[in-house]
Formats: structure tokens, C-alpha cells, sequence
């Protein structure tokens, strides 16, 4: 065993012992921890700041792009939404504890459902350095230890933040190993934590497919991934056109780097020849680049063509795949085979076809007359959310507080035997 | 890629196929099949004792133990037994489309969270036929297509009751691919099945510690232990001793080859030389061969000395180690360290105490003044259960119908937009 190993090893088990002594503390030791954490965070700004200048020179000096970089990037603004945040973590109820059903059986045992935290998780992040801090607080919140793991481009960065985190647990009387970072920015770190299956309960992945892929082949952790979203607009030959349009360019444009935006638009034949033109014209006008299949390309010559990659592909950017479909049918069979499970929306006024949509596509959250830029826990009021589920096993879609929990029955008797 | 991975993959696929129709069948048309699945099991019963047969001799000449051969065989009761446990999920309610929780956001959406099923779940268990039929009937009225793949030695006789029951589901109008199964008995099938995380939502395995081992450390979906359980029933000192002596007896002995039958007594060290010699005397009477720790021994000599390892075996037999602890917190810590997290009991008429202890021990059921014997879907009232499971995501212990499922939202607007 390496030396490397040993360390993870031992910050997995100091994790485990701390989630045990979180598991049963009082709502208000949690938030007086919180608290601290803000404060901790409004005294070291300097520090953090600095670490997180060192590491935007490395990131120059590597060539990444200007938006990776922007996303690494902290500053004043982003010190003080980072504290507010944690505040608006504070404001949570605290899911711990909650009896989620209670009932007696004939013999008399009365049966407790009862709210408990996850124990151990896990979370490896892109370099966005304020992940860190709201990672940790809904993981507090909640009652769970937690080890980050953020991209290596944002490690002093994280290092600096996580040190403001741990000062803060200590002077509110928890343990500092409720909150660790993996003290490496190398994979290795990461390759030896996926194995602790006996030690930490759970893996959440944020990021690009590739770093998920490798994660989901290497871990015997159970891992609940934040994959791609793939989102989808359909709207029926029922739709209301005008609410149609406006749909498409908020779930387009709004945001288009997110991952509940849409990436394909899919148009029923009936309609395409009055809804396709001017919404294209919008898009483009939007700076939206427009790929169509034949049909869509049949009706606004100039477009240009969709390739079978383009209905994968989550762009999180200005461009937009179209395709005309000859029935709702196509289009519930094109998200199954395209999509990714994420968010996907009808546009119709036909609540026959409304309700075939909502039960035939599979997926997180599917949408009816709205925008597929809902799914987010504060717009579902979640509250604050770790990210969005595209697994299905535990959680599905926006994981907030109560997601990062699990039950046990409590079983009170007196006396009762099985025969 | 092999012939045997290309027979697996396409197998898993006609399951993702099947999984998609049968999230949106009704009630009705899975009672159906579960009804023609009763039917076509009595109405072969014949062939299917034969192929038991065949197993069970393989098996004789293999040297398997009278044990495992007794789980193994087949017969008229049996074969009635495994009739009723589908008729008994028949009067199951069906979990899928239930409204979990609706609200609506001030900007007017309606938000529901709906139950939908898993999708498809692989299963690996023991080489005990009647969990074919129990495991299908369940997957089945819980929406979800099933892999199934149980012991080799069971190998023929799950063959033939699981053409018994593709068959029914074609006379039903459902996909036969609802119920699959590995088509080998060699560990290649399993293996080539753990990659196909694309396709396979859950794996949940029941048996040993070995079998569950390897299978965490090759899946790349995830898993749902079922492992042992390592229970304790802890007598406090402000227990009712002869309820206490009840609880034991029945913990122990009722049926000891079960996951939720005690293993590890603790007792109070104030109580211990009264409680001791008269439960010790009982549960030898009952052929239970006790291995205490010193202090056990001091009050009852001639009582074995039970080692380090006793503390975390699953005896599945008439075995109990026994140890006196000098407090509550003793208990806690001890359970917390060799325990197994599925179903610890405390025996006290202290209310304060069994809250520590229901707080303190973070185990899939928690009991005060019961026999940890009652964790069961059916004993728990959920009904006919797949398992119990000893994992934290998910799902924790007794696993019924809705355990299978999970959930998507289904959010219903006019026209909204994300500002």
C-alpha cells in the first residue's frame, strides 16, 4: 500500500467516524457550524483569493479556455454569493430525524420510519472552486461527513477554502473530518478513494462523460451520476404556437451552457411549415446555430444539415439540432433513443397527448407547457440542490437535502415474539 | 467479443425493451400474467420436478450438504407454495403511477412526483428455485423486466419454471424478455452481465460474503447488498429480565438460519450475574452452543471462550457469542464495530436509554423490547418482500414492491419561462 493510499485510506475512516458523531447532533450545532463557516469565509478572503489567483496563472499558463477559467476564476462577488449561499443553507429545515411514516401492526410493534443521513459521500467536481463550499454545507446540513474531490486546476484554491471549513467546524465544537478534500491533485486520489466501498456510501460525479465513465468502470462505491442532459422541446400538431415559441427560446437561449437546456427541437409535421420558419428566424437572430434533418431543411432551405451525432450531443452552447416528426409516437421514440433522461418538454393543448408524452418519455422531470429549464431544486422548491440525478436508483433529477438521506425502522414492542 | 457477452447483451437489451412497455401496462394486464404464471406452474409441474431432479442429483454427487440440498429440492408443497407467493402478490396494490407528492410553485407550475419502476433489475441469489418465481412475480407487478441468474446447481430447474413463466407472459400479451435468465451456469454469464450498466438499472445480490464481494468489486451498475446479518440483542440494566429471556429464546432459536436471528447477547454488567446463569442454562437446554467473552465465563464457567472472530459471524445456526458490557455506550460501540447494520434489538424499561439506543445504533431496524426476528417485508406489513437489504442508498432492509420502484416529476405549466 502506498503511502498516498494509507492517507486516503485514513481520511476515509476519520470521515467515517465523523459522520457517526453527525448522525445525532442537534439542528442548532449544525447551523452554529454553518455560521462559522460564513464568518471563517469573510475573514480569509485574501487568503482564498490569493490561492485562487495562483491557480488561475496555472490554468493561463496551461491554455485552457476562457470559459473553464471564468469558472475557476473567484472574486469578491463570488466570495460574497458563496457565504450567501451557505446562509440560505442555514434557513433549510434539517431533514434529520423526520418520521416519514409511523404505523402498528396487528401485534402491536409500532413501526417508525425514520430520516437518517447517507453516513460517507463522496463528491468529484469540476475546478469551480465555489462547489466546494456549497457541497460541504448541504452535506453538514444534512448530517453527512463528505470528501471532495474538485478538478486539479482549482486545488489550491480548494485547499484554502476546505482549511476555512475545517477551522470553522472546530470552533464549533464537530470534527474537522466532516469536511475533507483529497490532499492530491493527481488521479491516483481519486482511484484509491473509489475503492473504500466499506467506508464511504456513496460517490456523486459532476462533469463530462468521459471522467463519469472511468469513474462508474472503476468504483465499488455505488455511484449516483450527474451525467449529461440532453433535453428535448417537442411540440405537438395541438400546441399553441405562439406559447410554443416562447418556450423554445427560453429553454435555447436563457441559459444555453446548463444542463436542462434544450438541445433538440422536434416539430410535428402538421405544424412545421408555419411554427419552423419563423422560429428559426428568432434563433438565428438569438445567434443560435441551426442543424435540421431533411424535412427541417425541406421547409428553411439554408439551414444546415444534422448528422446522427448532433441528436447525442449535449452542446451547452448556441446550437440547436431540429427535426421534424410525423407523430407523437416518433417523437417519444426519438428522446428514448437520443435522449438522456434529463428534461423534456410537450407543447400541446391536447391532454390526451400531454398524458401519453408525461408517461412515455423517461425521464427525471418531463414537462407540459414549460420550459425544460425548471429542473433545478430551487425553482422545484427543493431548496439549495448538490446537483441533478440522471441515475435512477435513490434520487432522480435535483438532489437537495433530503436526497442526501436515507431511513431505518425503529420498531418499538413490548415483548413481542415471532412465532 | 464472445459469443457468450453477445447472447448477454442482447438479453439485457430485449430487457430494456420490455422494461419500456411494461412501465405503462396496467394492473390488470400484470395480474393477468402473474395469474397465468400460477396456472402454467401447476400445469407443469411435472417437468419441472424432473429437471429439480436432475439438479439435485448433480448435486448429491458433488458433495453439497444436506443443507444446501434441502434449499435446492423441490417438491408438491413447495411447488404450492411458490403458486400461492405469486397468488399473494396478485393482492398486492401495484406501486406504479402513484402520486407521490404534488404542489404547485407560486409561478403557477404543478409539480408531481410520480412512482415509476426501476427499469430492469438483475438478480443473483442463491441456488434455491422458489426465489425464481418469487423474485419474477415481483419485478413483474412492479413494472420492472428482470435478469435473473441463481445457483448453478439450480441451474435446470430455474430454466424450467423460467420457461413456465416466459410463456405465461406471452399468453398475457406482455414481453417474454420481462423475465430473463442468465443462460449458463458458469460465472462468465454473471460477469459479462455486471459491465452492461447501460442497459441493467440495479444489480441486487443475496448470499455470501464472498459471492457479494467479487460482484461489488467487477459491477459497473449499481448494487444492492443483501449480505449478512450479524444481530445483537443488547439487556440493559433497566431491563425487564424475564422479557429479556423471551426476547433471547426467540431471537435465537426460533429460526436461527435466518439473516435477522441473533447472533451476539450483551448484557448489562449490572444484571449479568442474575440474567446470566438462568438464560445460558435455557439456551443449552435448546442445543445453542454459547461462547462467551471472560466476564461471561467468570459467572458461568465452563462456557466456551469466544475469540475476536465470533464478534462478526454470521453463525446461521444454533451458536451464540455472549458478552458483558459495563454500559449502554459499551453496547452501542461494540455494535457499531462488529455489527452488521441490519436488525439490533435493546431489552430495557428505560425510555431514555432506548432512545440512545435507537439513535446510537445505525442499523436497517432498531427494536425496543423485540425480537429482531420481525424485520420482514411481511412480519413489517410492505408485504411480499425481494430481500433485505443491508446497503444505505435506496433502499434499507426489508424490500417490498416499492422499493422497487423509484420516481419522476411531472411538472404541468401554461406557458412558463425561466426569468
Amino acid at each position: 500500500m502506498t503511502g498516498l493510499r494509507e492517507q486516503i485510506l485514513r481520511i476515509a475512516q476519520e470521515a467515517r467516524a465523523a459522520a457517526r458523531q453527525l448522525a445525532s447532533i442537534s439542528t442548532q450545532q449544525k447551523n452554529q457550524a454553518l455560521q462559522a463557516m460564513v464568518k471563517g469565509l469573510r475573514q480569509r478572503r485574501e487568503v482564498i483569493l490569493d490561492a485562487n489567483a495562483t491557480d488561475v496563472e496555472s490554468a493561463r499558463q496551461e491554455g485552457l479556455s476562457a470559459a473553464l477559467i471564468d469558472r475557476l476564476t473567484l472574486n469578491a462577488t463570488r466570495l460574497q454569493e458563496m457565504e450567501a449561499s451557505i446562509e440560505a443553507v442555514v434557513t433549510l429545515p434539517d431533514p434529520v430525524g423526520e418520521v416519514i411514516r409511523k404505523w402498528q401492526q396487528p401485534n402491536g410493534l409500532v413501526i417508525q420510519k425514520v430520516r437518517v443521513p447517507l453516513g460517507v459521500i463522496g463528491i468529484i467536481y469540476e475546478s469551480r472552486p465555489n462547489v466546494t463550499s456549497e457541497c460541504a454545507s448541504l452535506c453538514l446540513k444534512s448530517g453527512n461527513a463528505v470528501i471532495l474531490r474538485g478538478g486539479a486546476e482549482s486545488f489550491r484554491s480548494n485547499q484554502a477554502i476546505g482549511s476555512v471549513l475545517r477551522d470553522a467546524l472546530r470552533s464549533a465544537g464537530l470534527p474537522e473530518a466532516a469536511v475533507s478534500l483529497i490532499p492530491t491533485a493527481e488521479r491516483a486520489g481519486v482511484d484509491a478513494m473509489l475503492q473504500l466501498d466499506s467506508l464511504i456510501d456513496v460517490i456523486i460525479p459532476r462533469g463530462g462523460e468521459a471522467l463519469i465513465r472511468k469513474i462508474v468502470e472503476t468504483s465499488r462505491i455505488p455511484v449516483i451520476k450527474h451525467a449529461k442532459g440532453v433535453c428535448h422541446v417537442y411540440v405537438d400538431d395541438a400546441a399553441d404556437l405562439a406559447m410554443a415559441q416562447a418556450i423554445v427560446m427560453n429553454a435555447k437561449c436563457q441559459r444555453p451552457a446548463t444542463c436542462n437546456a434544450m438541445e433538440t427541437l422536434l416539430v410535428h409535421e402538421r405544424v412545421a411549415k408555419t411554427f419552423l420558419p419563423d422560429i428559426i428566424r428568432h434563433l438565428q437572430e438569438a445567434k443560435v446555430e441551426v442543424r435540421g434533418d431533411e424535412r427541417t431543411r425541406a421547409i428553411v432551405p439554408g439551414v444546415k444539415a444534422a448528422t446522427e451525432e448532433d441528436w447525442v450531443t449535449e452542446y451547452l452552447d448556441l446550437i440547436l439540432s431540429v427535426r421534424v416528426v410525423s407523430s407523437l409516437d416518433e417523437a417519444i421514440a426519438h428522446i428514448s433513443r437520443y435522449g438522456s433522461s434529463h428534461s423534456d418538454a410537450i407543447v400541446t393543448k391536447d391532454e390526451a397527448h400531454a398524458t401519453r408524452f408525461t408517461q412515455g418519455v423517461d425521464s427525471a422531470a418531463v414537462y407540459v407547457n414549460a420550459s425544460t429549464r425548471f429542473t433545478d431544486g430551487f425553482q422545484f422548491g427543493l431548496g439549495a440542490e448538490i446537483g441533478i440525478s440522471t441515475d435512477r436508483l435513490h434520487a432522480r433529477g435535483p438532489m437537495g437535502l433530503e436526497e442526501l438521506t436515507t431511513y431505518k425502522y425503529v420498531v418499538h414492542g413490548t415483548g413481542q415474539l415471532r412465532d
